[in-house]
């Protein structure tokens, strides 16, 4: 399908290792021993006599110890046996790539496809393809085997906490399990309430689930340069993003070069990549969106799908009719692809091609199993905007086209907002899931309020935790840049390590089992003073070790009693354990009568006599 | 009071200046002439004709434009003329400062007094003297009159949208009115619902007010450095904080030098000043907690209320009953002075002197109206430990010591967690309102998760909101450096920024009259692409500014009608403006017709025929 070309740029360098403290483990399910599904590890100090703390990890294999990448190469392929085994599928020569798909750049000037060599399929008409039709037929895959491995972070049963776990949270009534079953998996894509996004050319795909019973997952977006001086600096940029957490990655990117670097990021992507093609459609007419047409689209969807995009944003929930609805808005219509297609609708006084062409999109996704994203073009763009008729004329319309794509075999999520106060975040949620038959939501932020700008990533993550919390599936994150202009590489970590803490807060108010294991081992750390681990333990280790040493630089401060906080003298932690020493007695008294009781007596006691008596 | 000194350390300078694109103006009420209320107003770009923006500004004289700042005279005493007038006080010569004040440093080491020259008073037997006593006799005081016209933005009357924004609210119980009136802040005070901590001694203060139907509100701690270059250098750490919008800040200086910086701070403050003067009594006693003991606290008290502390944290809740309900805890007792009280009782065996001299303390705060911050000792330094046993218990008492406070004529506010997951915010906040009487919450975030030290400013944004939303009527901000180290410049400015994020987005969500309109101020300046003016009404104009030039810098970019983020061909704010003119012609006949209807019937016709019937 790649030409190969020796116009390759170097240096070909991107971030790798493992993170401070950590080391990347794969483990297998009972059940398909030769299934590697990646873990991270957080092994702590010895003292504490706690076995390695396990977290989730989307970072693919570039944070493994010895890690030898190759870019020309593209990554180990993952699902190449699954899917070389699929009846339903097809090997085809695909299509030619055109001069126009990289933006008709130069020849100088022409990134060189990636050499990486792949068998490119498509899915047999009547055959099974996606996931959902795997799900519906009752198969379980691979893929639903991994996730659910994944989801459960390698455990092979439930959690003996897990029950008291679920029970301590409040879901609003999402089906969480104590444990992560293949079937719970088929089940959940079966019922359109979750989604592995997983084209079937993207086989260096590490497979995850996008679902409101499964863990929250975010998604940070990345973007070409204007002059891309190497492809390395381009596939970096996912490199980057999933290292700190990004769980999937939308390519944003426009102009010249776009498909050849797409190439470069899927063959170097352990994660589900997004696109918006409406975004490459427009290149390939010059910008103008009166150009635009079905034919175009319908092209550029299968030139993408061709090379293993995982899902694609459609907007085609801008009706004709929902555009004036946004003439009183405030900030009007802020979506991209939304304001493309109410320009074109209204300019050419007619229903939206994406609308009116919805089956036959669905028929191309279906083929490589592409997952919709249906895009919320008319999404609010400040609070005044929020929950509109505008905005929830689209919602009912996406919930539609979310019933057409699952009869056409298709997986889907749905895009939400955007800008809104919290009193209106959970009314989104509610009418989401009812709209869109519990379809995942799929939301950016939402931003809480407007007067920030320079830290969006906060105003918004306040919102998407929430959001999370009632049943977002996946958070798109927001930069401190949002508003402003492009984040650099520091703003893309801030931007994923806030959202990490947003998908984990959700989790934790969601009550998922062994959620809070990650924050328990951080308290005990803690409380133990074990500085070391509450680096290794954090989202940030490299971050949380340099504050630290910036006032205890030494050594010998990492088993210190105390912090720089308040000192030795005034550590109220130390107290605490000083007095733990000093009440040992009282507490092997207490642990005959049981504590519980002993304090109530002294409650009703007035507690004056405690410990004289 | 003081003994002026020729022994200050100089350079003297502190930050002054307006924020960029800003100017203070002073208003008066209408019933009050002579009284000058701070207001920022920001002018906007003439081309939007709207008139300037007004918002609330705790930041002092300091960003006055041609401020000039005398640490060593203190700031104006706006309040000398009120409280000279008020018969229930006295003038007195005030106790000795002893060596032992100022941690018995060496002459050499010896911070000199502030020599700006005060009147100190103290309330008599039987006379008014706290706001609450005031409100209870039904007399409304200059405070009350200052805090209604600060809180109203200057505004004579209602805002005409005041309703409508009242009704896109959810205040969860509270009753914010859509104007605010001398007469409604009497009676918050008088039901105890809000208090101005506002000590007699503390003439400098431009009075403000905390609670649940007045504006959130934000504190800023700092604390003294190991070594002190300069008072101006501790001074400044509080005009630093105010000047990004700290509404209160708690000096929880320790050590050495800290009655004589503690005076400077006071005489240049004017907004409240806490302390925790559990800190300093142990200082007395050379740190050892058992040497506590009424004696050292009382005269600490007394030293503090003299000098115009405006309120104090008292760690009265943590009884020794309680102290065995934390034994089971992750981390413990994580709050200082809650560590210091619980090892005092559980060593002596005996009930806290600060519980059993109750009576005493209030008779001391109220002689110089000092409010009650009735300290939550017992808070849960964990997500793991949340809305606990010895929390609840604590909470209860506190409540009882609430109704104490009021019945001796003290003004009285109840801290809050802490660490706490969502979904156990809400039970807090409920709890507290039923517990205290409605007595205003002043909350430490709370942490919604445990796993992001560097980030923890972020993890207890999300917390602050939701509880803001919920009812805490003042948030204790959380810098980037919690549980790590001493907060720098940086993460100071971080850390208010971010709670004044989370405060505004609380005030937006239950309604809050007004709090929309600086949103829809930077909507529409978005939508306008008026640059400058979403710097300038931004919470960080310098910030805002600075990453918008990063990536276009000219000053052409500043007018530009569009962002680097997606260039002039896929600005969907353009694509809007330039739809919106196109149909222009549209758009009359539907302002004939009317939109909605319009709307509507081509919803019914699937809207295919829109506009070319």
């Amino acid at each position: 399908m790649n030409v190969h070309s020796k116009n390759v740029r170097t240096p070909e360098t991107v971030t790798t290792g493992p993170l401070p403290g950590s080391r990347k483990i794969y483990l297998s399910p009972a059940c398909s021993p030769d299934m590697r599904v990646p873990v991270r590890e957080i092994p702590l100090d010895p003292s504490c006599s706690e076995p390695p703390l396990r977290v989730y990890d989307p970072s693919g294999p570039y944070t493994e110890t010895d890690v030898r990448v190759d870019l020309a190469a593209g990554l180990p392929q993952v699902r190449e046996s699954w899917i070389a085994r699929r009846e339903g599928l097809e090997t085809y020569p695909g299509r030619a790539v055109k001069a126009e798909d990289n933006g008709n750049v130069s020849a100088e000037a022409l990134v060189a496809p990636c050499p990486a060599q792949r068998i490119l399929r498509r899915g047999r008409e009547g055959g099974l393809v996606t996931q959902y039709e795997f799900a519906r037929a009752g198969i379980i895959t691979e893929e639903m085997i991994y996730v659910a491995h994944r989801e459960n972070l390698g455990r092979e049963t439930a959690l003996a906490e897990a029950a008291e776990r679920i029970k301590d949270g409040e879901s609003f009534g999402a089906e969480i399990p104590e444990f992560v079953t293949p079937e719970f998996v088929r089940q959940e894509i079966a019922r359109g309430r979750a989604i592995i996004p997983a084209n079937i050319n993207h086989t260096e795909l590490e497979p995850m689930i996008i679902g409101r019973n499964f863990l929250v997952k975010i998604n940070s977006n990345i973007g070409n340069s204007a002059v891309t001086s190497s492809v390395a600096e381009e596939v970096e940029k996912m490199v980057w993003s999933i290292r700190w957490g990004a769980d999937t990655v939308m390519d944003l990117s426009t102009g010249r070069n776009i498909h050849n670097i797409r190439d470069w990021i899927l063959r170097n992507s352990p994660v589900p990549i997004g696109t918006v093609p409406i975004y490459q459609a427009l290149e390939k007419v010059d910008g103008d969106a009166l150009k635009l047409d079905w034919e175009v689209f319908k092209d550029t969807l299968i030139e993408q799908a061709e090379q293993g995009v995982d899902y694609f944003t459609i907007h085609a929930g801008v009706r004709l009719a929902y555009v004036p609805l946004t003439a009183s808005r405030v900030t009007g219509i802020v979506s991209r692809g939304g304001s493309i297609m109410a320009r074109w609708c209204l300019s050419k006084h007619k229903e939206s091609f994406l609308y009116e062409r919805f089956d036959e999109i669905c028929d191309i996704m279906r083929k490589y199993d592409v997952s919709f994203s249906l895009g919320d073009g008319l999404r609010p763009g400040c609070n005044a905007d929020a929950n509109d008729a505008a905005q929830f004329a689209e919602l009912e319309t996406l919930g539609e086209l979310t019933k057409i794509a699952w009869d056409k075999g298709c997986q889907v999520m749905i895009e939400g907002p955007g800008h809104v106060p919290m009193h209106k975040i959970k009314h989104n949620m509610d009418k989401q899931l009812r709209e869109c038959g519990e379809a995942p939501f799929y939301t950016l932020g939402p931003l809480t309020t407007d007067i920030a700008p320079g830290y969006d990533h906060i105003t918004s993550a306040i919102g998407a935790a929430m959001i999370g919390w009632f049943g977002t599936a996946m958070l798109c994150y927001v930069t401190p840049k949002e508003h402003l202009g492009l984040p650099d590489r520091d703003d893309v970590k801030t931007g994923v390590i806030t959202y990490r803490i947003a998908a984990h807060a959700a989790d934790l108010a969601k009550g998922h089992p062994g959620a809070r294991l990650r924050d328990d081992a951080m308290s005990r750390a803690r409380f133990d003073f074990r500085w070391n681990d509450q680096f290794n333990i954090g989202l940030d280790p490299d971050t949380a070790h340099k504050f630290h040493d910036e006032t205890l630089p030494k050594e010998a401060h990492k088993v210190a009693h105390f912090c720089s906080m308040c000192g030795p003298k005034f550590c109220s932690m130390k107290i605490t354990q000083d007095l733990r020493e000093e009440s040992k007695a009282i507490a092997t008294a207490q642990a005959e009568q049981g504590m519980a009781e002993k304090s109530a007596e002294f409650l009703e006691k007035g507690a004056k006599l405690y410990l004289e008596g």
